[in-house]
């Protein structure tokens, strides 16, 4: 019996041409009429889990799009690790923008173009990959896995959380492995650890019941704009803090060690003001830009409108005004308890003469964050030390990670982040690309970190 | 020789079958198919002055619509007045509104319906027919009279002004009467002394050069939608007044008697507030509605509008954000000058991060005020007095008109106006009508007005 080593070496064609058979599933999960590719790419990828030795693999119903779930659970007492990655993509609009077809994948050097190959298709196959070569190579697995893929993640896995709660006990784990991820460079690992949460509303600010002559009744008729940007310029300081009652209230204070691993990190900020087109950053003050971003919360106006928005002037004081405002959250804030304190904030500065309600829209996302010496982001590091030889950076994302705090609250589980995307790569965009170097390095990882996960922490 | 209240009594019918044919005349001046209309309805007044014996009558080209110009000047020593109104109007959508064709006049009871009925051609042919009535029944007029009639008030005479000044030696005049206009009631006359001007100016504020991710930037770049909200809300206080720095430096302060004329003017606050939809009146404290609406400059947001204005929730830090204002101004606030100094408070309290211009737009008015005793308006009251046997109100209008500053202007002269039109009568509406009453009225008045404008002040 070869090493694992070997055995990915020796099928690394075989591999290679099962993942472009893969990506060649255009499977779609926003647009109903791939419904049916989504479908057939989780019975591509329930049957490559088979032909690589997972047992009771399963295609599981959700009301949306499908969930496969395997397991090989013949390690007693060895942790139990579930596997989550997603087979759905994004749509490939403005398909003319792609140099080749976004469904017929091309290697190109290093790179292999594909919609999905990248974000997630290629990084939730290594996995399946790793358990062939472990099992080919060792004949069993160092630890119990569950393997999770789920078909809707790009749409926002509506079902999940229901889905999640319903299989509890099947999914039961130690620790949640996300393939579904990058890393910072070539030569450089991370290891993400959290994510801000969100909750979003709308304020409707109504005046009179028509839209008036501003020179008729303009001086004595409130003007709902007027009083919108009355109560929106009340919730932010000139510097950025932000002045809803409560709103910090429950926010984490970092601790010495966390500054540090964000201080580590490196932020070029000439950079990206060219990149951006602005002059100067901006925000709250007493914060590094990173921590701006990844630890402190915000509260922005996505959307405003009312009145007249045509060429040229027109003299009406409108009937309405509305904006859009989303917040973005961090431990150990609650996103119904934020918007309620931005609603109640809205009540008390709402000006007389106008009709003001806020409304609460459904997208909410319950911040995540994971101890960075956490045992999995423990054996994570000490697999990226084998691999890039450099200590990974700890680092966590400014925008939302559902699946995360979702596994935290009904599993109990910590999820660590172990996917081998780069930030090049075109994710959500045109010509899409993944490298097979990542491709190669990710196989090894895998097969490294279940080893890694088997051992005490 | 008869009296020409006889001559009017015996030739209404002639009069009022020469209204219906001018009405059938579809002059609306805004549409281009109609710009032959426009003509031939000046070419309808022109023979019309002539037969009610005007001399020097003549159509003179402005560069847009025509005008008619005709005039009767035989009294030596007597004032000069110049008789103003238009003879073009609104277009007619939505047609499928009007009960009747909006060029088939109809005559209902005491109403007469047809686009332009009173707004402004049954108005602006009255002087025309007192004229006749005048010479057939007394010879001759009182005083020297010119007629001045215009094709394109509804767009807002764009080459009136340039007109004025270039024929001003032909307009001379010691006072106009505008025939554009009407009265509070059927049984309550007004003199309607001032107007307010009008800048307007839009705020472009551009942060990054393209919308971001809420989640990676929200809390390090400045969002374009705050600031202009910052800017927007630093310009009026929470209770409506204007905190432009000398934005009220050249308001004229209200004598008492301005302010006893203004409050003899009935306003019935609960009806009008039921009517708008709104719980309670809002603006400048120390002032009355009307003279909130009537003598105060104003400054409202007309439209707003950046980022995300879908369904639902698009976490997006926007690249721009915009605004329109409006300044409603009073004598003697100069327009370019109250423009200036919103610009200028605009660059003062812009936030960093951003950048912002102030675009303003050429569409400026100058406010308009004469003071309620001058000699036109003098003989306008007792005319009112004999006709409804009561003080008129002296009110003002919220909005502009351009043409009473136009005059005073370039002719040095004061614009009495003096027309018939009562405030239900559906102006730039469907059903447009005028009341056959108040065309006796005004026929009267206009023959005792031009008796009262000939005697001494």
């Amino acid at each position: 019996m070869s090493s694992w080593q070997e055995y990915l070496a020796a099928n690394r064609p075989r591999f290679i041409d099962e993942m472009l058979e893969f990506f060649r599933i255009p499977s779609v999960s926003s647009l109903p009429e791939h419904a049916g590719d989504v479908r057939r790419a989780g019975e591509w990828v329930a049957n490559r889990m088979r032909q690589a030795g997972i047992e009771h693999v399963q295609i599981l119903e959700t009301g949306g799009h499908p969930v496969v779930y395997g397991d090989l659970l013949h390690t007693p007492g060895a942790p139990t690790v579930l596997i989550y990655g997603h087979f759905d993509t994004q749509p490939v609009d403005p398909e003319a923008l792609w140099t080749s077809p976004p469904f017929t994948p091309r290697i190109e050097g290093d790179r292999i173009y594909a919609r999905g190959a990248t974000d997630d298709k290629g990084n939730m196959l290594v996995p399946i990959l790793a358990t062939e070569a472990l099992l080919q190579s060792e004949g069993k697995l160092p630890l119990n896995v569950k393997y999770f893929f789920e078909g809707q993640e790009e749409i926002g896995s509506p079902q999940l959380p229901d889905f999640v709660e319903r299989y509890k006990d099947l999914l039961a784990c130690d620790v949640v492995v996300s393939s579904d991820g990058g890393q910072w460079s070539e030569t450089q690992p991370e290891v993400a650890i959290g994510a801000r949460g969100l909750c979003a509303l709308q304020i409707d600010v109504v005046g009179p019941q028509m839209d008036l002559h501003s020179g008729m009744f303009g001086g004595t008729v409130a003007n709902p704009i007027h009083a919108l940007v009355a109560i929106l310029a009340s919730m932010r300081s000139p510097e950025g803090k932000i002045l809803v009652e409560g709103f910090y209230d429950d926010v984490q204070v970092l601790t010495p060690d966390e500054k540090a691993k964000i201080a580590a990190v490196p932020f070029d900020a000439a950079q990206e003001q060219a990149r951006l087109g602005i002059d100067t950053f901006y925000g709250e003050p007493g914060y590094s830009p990173l921590e701006q971003r990844w630890v402190r919360p915000t509260l922005e106006v996505n959307g405003i409108w009312g009145g007249f928005q045509g060429e040229g002037m027109k003299t009406v004081l409108p009937s309405e005004a509305h904006a859009k405002i989303t917040c973005r959250l961090v431990p150990d804030q609650d996103p119904a308890t934020v918007a309620e304190r931005v609603a109640a904030h809205v009540d008390k500065v709402t000006p007389p003469g106008v009709k003001v309600s806020v409304r609460r829209f459904e997208n909410a996302a319950i911040p995540y964050l994971m101890p960075a010496d956490h045992p999995g982001n423990a054996a994570a590091r000490r697999v990226h030390l084998q691999l890039y030889g450099k200590e990974p950076f700890y680092v966590r994302s400014g925008g939302s990670i559902p699946v995360c705090s979702l596994f935290l609250a009904s599993l109990g589980a910590y999820t660590v982040n172990f996917g081998f995307g780069l930030p090049d790569e075109n994710i959500h965009s045109p010509n899409e690309f993944w490298r097979l170097s990542s491709f190669d390095r990710a196989q090894q990882a895998y097969c490294l970190l279940l080893h890694e996960l088997a051992k005490p922490a």
